[in-house]
């Protein structure tokens, strides 16, 4: 272990994506080259990139990965002199004696002390152990080297047909993604519709709009395992029901925190398998900080803990680990849930708790839906949008809502967010004074009048 | 005056648009007709129609005027047993006698007696008192009669030049219109900047789209009069700087509370010109209940009363003087200045309060406006939005927003006001949890990041 004499306060960030990079960036903000020395060790090739972003790479929509990146490691280096070490594995933390054990590509392993830590470790792609999973034309989709060897794999070999495992947002976008490529797509899912982050009769709404875009949709089929060729690539995915022969399969089945490497350095772990955190993205360690995919957050409806992988939180959680870390004072408040996804024009998002996320966290509720147009009806491009709303008996209080529409949908899951936020009551919702004209909504907003619904229905 | 014996209790409507005929039909909801007769009467010839979709249908989006009709006459008579009667006006309300003298087209005047009173007799548009006002070939553009007697004259005069006085939303949307129609077009307006319900800095942002789309934009330049042709006919606006040759001239000056019959009836009219109403809608005089443009409402963030014509609110308040009327319980939960509008693709919205508007008020505040991207800047589509927040000292609650942007900036402007309608302070509007992926927002909103960004300033 190398020696420092008078040196300054060190940070080790572990993860060069959103919540690292947010975290170092705005520790540096607070506290400058002379205050802090930041060294930020990512296992990957790229920093700061935006993962959502890879269905659109493959798609062609984005022409190249550079552009899903903000900023790389030379500028970390120049303009904010944090020093980041790309293809850098951090193998063990070790909190008595403060320092992380490192290895670079073809190094050996060395220790590097830290007086503070930050750990966004990120998260694990879900991998069933069957039989295949780890034949070549079979990929992940989590981070930007997947997504380039997926285009790359694409654009060598033509695949005429693919195989996406798992109907949620990134199946969703991947399946999206291979049809503007041109190719054949089956989309297998276990459960009885897509997108069970909604409810079933929304996910039916999903699934309908899949099967009209062409996707051959495959659901209660959980998958049992991929059949190699001869050259022992995947050559079909095998469900409990059926074989579909294809040139690619992309999984696409969920992620789980990443927390191994804390858990196996003792810092608490949650219930969600995320780094326990409070407000301020402390672990249970002095001087350890923890956010992102990696952590478990507050859910504000259920007022439990939750682990959503999402770029937004991982932004948000590793600026307040940031503030902190650099002597501010910053807390994150919590999550609600809400997501959003666009699949051949349909617009699919949520916010809150659906029904079975209501039920689980003991909540009595009724819930309205109701289908409606984007614009005025007769303004052109007026598109159908269907909305549901869950709220909670004798308070009345929102607890969720979902939507699937076309275009101008989905981005009013937002007013629904604020309504959330702040615990509103569904008569509150229909009564609030929202934009109109005829090109955004009917007179009554889509959002006002599902609300008046479901409150008349209470 | 007709005798009733054992007759329903009665209600009469004045006016037969978006306030008027929410309250007949709510009031009818909750009173079959067995136990309330309604009476309504409306001066013109249509009922429930959207004058918000008139310059829709000068510009031909909208091809005809039946499209932006709700509900006519005979509708409401078979369908909801409400009594219309068009082309009827209201000439006097007689509070002691309980009756309101009724003149149809061609009629006698006749005294029409009523249990309750339902005022919602709209505005009434602001045409100043200069020569030349009232030539033919200048139209005001509130009322469906107006909207189509300007798509009549275009279609039969063809005008190759539009003078459009007024540069606020329905100024904009009638340029916009007539750009559609493939005229040279002249927006004439007294202030420095269009679109005054912004700040200058943003309606400066609509100005230069404004004149990249073609309009020709004179600021600073109050029309003095309208100059007539030999044979009356409008030929040219006149300024104070300039003259302006033209084939038709459109006023949008803004409207004011059309309160004049209920104020002759001696019911209690507010600082703002419009009738004053309580949260149950209901006025000054006992029974008597009015809605909509006529009317003052309270302001949620200013709490003081103004008189803002949009259907929106229309429609909201008859609902609830609709629903008191009928035995229920409801309360109108008052304004916050939402409004939004295209012109050319360009999207304007605001709400809350504005620089003038909080200055008034008697805020001390901050403000930080910045320009971001529509979705995530890698994504085809993006389009630059600018937005502008304002938060008060001290308690740095939100005030007030405004958005100038391309597609899918607008509607944003949604969640501000549902921050607003819930007092959220800035930093609390920065740590919502709001939908992004790549098609629909940058990492951060733009929402979030100006929040953030004035949360920083104060």
């Amino acid at each position: 272990m190398e020696r420092r004499v008078n040196a300054r306060p060190r940070l080790i960030v572990i993860g060069g994506d959103a919540a690292g990079m947010s975290a170092a960036s705005q520790a540096r903000r607070l506290r400058g080259v002379e205050d802090l020395e930041i060294l930020a060790l990512e296992r990957g090739p790229h920093t700061s990139y935006s993962a959502c972003g890879i269905p659109y790479l493959v798609g062609k929509t984005v022409p190249s990965p550079e552009e899903l990146i903000s900023r790389d490691p030379a500028t970390f280096r120049r303009d904010h002199g944090i020093d980041v070490r790309t293809s850098t594995e951090a193998e063990e933390i070790d909190l008595d004696r403060r320092t992380v054990t490192v290895r670079g590509a073809g190094e050996k392993a060395r220790e590097e002390p830290f007086d503070q830590l930050m750990v966004a470790t990120g998260a694990v792609p879900v991998r069933p152990d069957l039989p295949g999973m780890d034949a070549p034309g079979v990929f992940g989709v989590q981070t930007l080297s997947d997504g380039i060897a997926v285009r790359d794999f694409v654009d060598t070999e033509r695949p005429g047909t693919a195989v996406v495992v798992g109907g949620g947002y990134i199946g969703l976008e991947m399946a999206e993604a291979f049809v503007q490529r041109g190719m054949r797509v089956h989309l297998v899912e276990a459960a009885p519709e897509p997108m069970t982050t909604l409810d079933p009769g929304m996910g039916r709404l999903v699934r309908d709009a899949l099967v009209k875009m062409g996707v051959e949709v495959h659901l209660d089929e959980p998958v049992t395992g991929i059949e190699t060729a001869s050259d022992g690539r995947a050559r079909a995915v095998v469900t409990e029901r059926a074989s579909y022969r294809t040139d690619i399969v992309v999984l696409g089945l969920g992620v789980r925190p990443g927390s191994d490497l804390a858990r196996a350095a003792g810092i608490e772990i949650g219930p969600t398998g995320g780094v326990a955190v409070d407000a301020r993205m402390r672990t249970s360690a002095e001087g350890v900080w923890a956010a992102g995919d990696c952590v478990q957050s507050l859910h504000r409806v259920s007022q439990e803990s939750v682990s959503i992988a999402l770029g937004t939180h991982a932004n948000k959680q590793g600026r307040v680990a940031g503030t902190n870390i650099g002597g501010g004072y910053a807390r994150f408040g919590g999550v609600l849930g809400t997501a959003i996804s666009k699949v051949c024009g349909l617009e699919v998002a949520r916010t809150g708790l659906n029904e079975r996320e209501a039920e689980r966290a003991g909540f009595e509720f009724e819930t309205a839906a109701l289908e409606s147009t984007t614009r005025a009806g007769y303004y052109p491009g007026a598109a159908t949008m269907t909305l549901k709303l869950l709220a909670e008996r004798r308070s009345r209080r929102l607890l969720g809502a979902q939507i699937v529409g076309w275009e101008n949908a989905g981005k009013r899951i937002d007013v629904l967010a604020a309504a959330l936020w702040n615990s509103m009551s569904v008569e509150d919702v229909a009564a609030m004074d929202l934009g109109y004209a005829p090109p955004f909504s009917p007179v009554w907003d889509p959002v006002l009048i599902t609300a008046r619904k479901l409150a008349e229905s209470m």
